[in-house]
């Protein structure tokens, strides 16, 4: 049991079989079109032979920056957004101590964020934190203008040359951008800057295997070589096999016909708090990749059993236009029974003795049939346990079948039209100049 | 501006006039069900008058022992799952220093969570660190039999017995509980641990302004008299006003008349990271009041900018079953600004000066307006700022309009009886006594 496996006897039921068969012949269909590179968004397919394509020149880089990093700094501050940092997020924190902020000792330096949001008090907080700790930064992003990261940036370097002098601040900057443009591309030539390519023909949400997943990861002090590996892996496995047995296109196939079916509102279960911002990664993931043209699945995340306790209700006996994928995991890293009780006060001595995870592992089971029964089909991800090795299976799954799933829509899985609005009313309003007229409009439906 | 405000003008040109106006009429009616308690689940409306029913004998006991433990403890772990936690969660979060886990000196304890999950690496991760330090712990559970808090319970009271020996132990130990039955209550009486009443007619959703939300939010050093203070304005306003004035009706009208138009899944967004609890908080009371009888609108939540990364495509362009409420705060408590840079590399001087609130300010603006472009009604809640008074407004508006937007809805919003479903089929896989039967039966089905 070193895959991933994937289970749908739980969803099947609840499709038309013939609606079933056909979406099956069309992820038969994306399948071919991805792989021969002949579907829409085909100038963003970089991502697909990542795994096997990785240099050990480039991973030598990053494991010498991480060395570097371990021995000057207690924190790395990582400053990206979207998919220039949730990758790394999702890996670091599912393999992390579950408080590594609050311990004191550490082997490798603990990894905080900045510029993945304007939170005029979450800066200024960080600031006050590393006033008093040594530290590096990575920034993260393809044209260094995108305002958050930029902003962070501009911080932060003013923030480590006033601590450090300008040449040790800027051999505490780790730059990870577009190979010939941009404007940190530039600031890293100029300050000599250690450097990192983001490839043109890979999309943020689909980068985490390249140094910008990677370099945080190594920091942190996780392996990125098992991390490959086991994307690796699921590169071959992804690549042949029918619609009934290669997992990404099992996955694709029975999300879409139960899209098809009114379920429109997938929800990505965990059991395990440090799997948050995995889901979080896998909502953008699929979230930009399908939100399109009025269309596709909304991705959701509950976190149980603490959101039995909130959501539960609600999934159990609300509208009924939701389904669930479950991670499960199935070995934890440590080892924690329950105690017996003298007089049994609370009547959980039939548990005493019992592992923390034997117990988590039935409220699974009985969640997955009580949910099951209420309406909501269930899509099971068979996790053998959390290590590099099968989070980066799980990665490179999660992004093939998520292209394939595109497709099957009828979207193109890696664009994201939707995501400039924002930002043109916003400069706009912030008075950018080249867009006065639009400003102006703007304040006027806001009066 | 020290009072909350709703602004539904970005929302109104959604419905159908002749739907709302039927709607608002059904919110005057649910007034008067509530406040005459003759709804639904009219047992449970002990919450309506908790702000102006707090006795000054229980805030100071409350505060006496939020001293000790300030005395005695680096760390409060606070055990407890659903209403039994995120209230105070939410509260503690939005106040406390962003990185507050990462500073060294504190002149209140830290607030960490137990017995809101199973799981065994988080448990056992938190002992470690409890190894270290000085702590206290909090445990509220009405029944002191909920499978995840009493399995934490277990584990920190031995720990703590271990570590302080059993009569000093007892002194780090405070129950909230039910007043007269239920296992910890009986174990309190014993051990003489101080001991807290959850009051039988309100329901832990509705619980944070009683113990089970003041004793934690005291022990992390807030003001809970201001908290109270601001609940008791809002307790007023909600009171009285038509339709169109009263916030709370103004709330549950137009979001039912949303749902109605299709709009059947609702986000929460706010552009402060601090405030993640209190859209988890927002979660549970909505959905858990509200998703019953295959009904009920879908609540989620994102934080911007950080989300507009992620999510913001769909949102912008996908299924247009969304509409969004955002809790649109006016005044950090820091003050930040941008660096102006020489030759300005990033494009970004037209910023320089400008502080990071008004950034993000524009940002939420701009989002507000692409979104409503979008085809996305906004709801906008103001927030003069983040401080216990202008919460303590926001959890009674919150609290009175969800019942009010329940009984319009035509559910009882203060029962939950999907909760049980999974709870049922864990004790069976578990085999628990008298469990046998469905356990065989549940154990086939898994096969």
């Amino acid at each position: 049991m070193h895959q991933i496996s994937i289970d749908i006897s739980k969803a099947t039921g609840f499709v038309d079989p013939e609606v079933y068969s056909k979406i099956k012949a069309e992820v038969v269909a994306s399948h071919e079109q991805l792989t021969k590179g002949s579907g829409r968004g085909n100038d963003f397919l970089g991502w697909l032979k990542l795994p096997s394509l990785v240099t050990e020149d480039l991973t030598r880089k990053i494991k010498a920056d991480a060395a570097k990093m371990k021995a000057s700094s207690r924190w790395v501050v990582v400053i990206g957004i979207g998919g220039s940092y949730l990758g790394a997020r999702a890996v670091v924190d599912a393999l992390s101590h579950p408080f590594h902020s609050m311990m004191d000792q550490k082997e490798f330096p603990g990894l905080v964020y900045a510029g993945e949001n304007l939170s005029e008090d979450y800066h200024a907080g960080l600031l006050e934190v590393l006033d008093k700790s040594d530290y590096s930064v990575i920034v993260i992003s393809k044209s260094g203008t995108t305002t958050e990261p930029a902003v962070a940036f501009r911080l932060l370097k003013a923030h480590l040359e006033k601590k450090y002098g300008e040449t040790d601040a800027a051999s505490r900057i780790y730059v990870v951008t577009d190979a010939a443009h941009g404007a940190l591309k530039k600031m890293a030539d100029e300050k000599k800057y250690s450097s990192y390519v983001i490839p043109d023909d890979v999309g943020g949400r689909y980068s985490v295997l390249t140094p910008v997943g990677l370099l945080p990861i190594a920091a942190a002090g996780f392996d990125i070589d098992a991390l490959i590996k086991g994307a690796k892996k699921m590169e071959k496995v992804c690549q042949s096999g029918s619609a009934d047995e290669n997992p990404a296109m099992v996955y694709a196939a029975i999300r879409n016909a139960l899209y098809l079916s009114g379920k429109t509102t997938e929800i990505m279960v965990n059991f395990q708090p440090d799997l948050f911002y995995f889901t979080e990664w896998w909502k953008q993931l699929f979230g930009e990749s399908e939100g399109k043209e009025n269309k596709g699945i909304y991705p959701s995340g509950v976190g149980f059993t603490t959101d039995l306790h909130s959501m539960g209700q609600y999934i159990q006996e609300g509208l009924r236009m939701l389904f669930e994928t479950t991670l499960s995991v199935n070995s934890p890293r440590t080892e924690l029974r329950v105690p017996f009780v003298d007089g049994d006060p609370d009547g959980l001595n039939f548990l005493a003795g019992k592992r923390l995870s034997e117990i988590n592992k039935m409220a699974e089971m009985g969640t997955l049939l009580a949910h099951v029964d209420g309406g909501v089909p269930n899509i099971r991800i068979g996790v053998p346990q959390i290590n590099e090795e099968i989070i980066g299976q799980l990665i490179y799954f999660f992004e093939f079948a998520c292209a394939l799933s595109g497709y099957t829509l009828g979207v193109n899985p890696f664009d994201q039209p939707g995501v400039e609005a924002y930002k043109k009313n916003m400069f706009a309003l912030l008075g950018k100049p080249g867009f006065e007229k639009e400003g102006e409009s703007l304040r006027k439906r806001l009066e």
